[in-house]
């Protein structure tokens, strides 16, 4: 199975795609779509579209999986953000996908273990699972990673009839 | 010049048609894109884009005009408001048209004269202004004729350098 795990912004959207069979996670591709300040707002969503569908169609993932924003965190750009989250998560339906959603909660503690973890945890454990020599910057792209993985754990924790 | 307004909304997106020769206007077309809360928000994402690129390829507008959202005013909802926004903008861009954005305050200022007028008077106005024998219901219907009409009464103050 191939998940697209992305991490909603609108400067800069972090994309995981992970291939797991059950057991071990085989990197498909990870990096950020990045929109400048200077371009206007429905031209950065356009571009953040095109970018998710070009990624869809190469990648070819059989689902998605979108981190959840919470108003009280993000207060100044929630309304960006969201617009670009709900650009992102249209290309995902366009192209047939079912897209799950998951808090930071879900997301820690499905790679971490606990909902309490901090940052460098989860990309500590997100470096260790996928095995990689260094963590890819920005952080955009570990965020990402990390909902790609929690969304494989709770298959996985699913299909096992623990949730 | 033909606009398309559009007030934007989750479970009800308002939109409204005006073609417009700087004097009088002429109803395209008006409605209400609808979706359920027991849709899945993808689902319903999905929905909106495919109706507002129906509408665009239907009528042929040379813009879009979309009221921007404010966080104090919307907290319970603004999230999937925004995401929805973000949808319909994206359906817009992804159709090669200018998208231009207003706040409710230019939006009253601009069909009523002044920017604390209530709901009640901006429907009037918009009855008035478009010739309507009755106001379309939901709401949200006149809401989007509104920032359609503030569309074009800004263009013409931008053209007679008033703006």
């Amino acid at each position: 199975m191939i998940v697209l795990g992305i991490d909603p912004g609108i400067a800069i959207m972090g994309y995981g795609i992970l291939e797991y069979d059950k057991k071990n996670f085989k990197i498909i591709d990870y990096g950020a779509i990045t929109t400048s300040s200077d371009m206007q707002t429905y031209d950065r969503l356009k571009y953040i579209y095109k970018g998710v569908d070009m990624l869809i169609k190469t990648a070819k993932p059989d689902c998605a999986a979108v981190e959840e924003l919470f108003y009280f965190k993000n207060k100044k750009t929630i309304i960006t953000v969201s617009e670009a989250r709900g650009a992102a998560i249209t290309a995902c339906a366009n192209n047939g996908l079912e897209v799950f959603e998951y808090t930071p909660l879900q997301v820690k503690q499905a790679v971490v273990g606990y909902g309490n973890a901090d940052k460098k945890q989860v990309q500590f454990m997100v470096r260790a699972l996928l095995n990689l020599k260094q963590m890819p910057k920005p952080d955009d792209i570990a965020d990402a990673l990390a909902v790609s993985i929690c969304h494989c754990h709770s298959l996985n924790a699913r299909e096992r009839g623990v949730l």
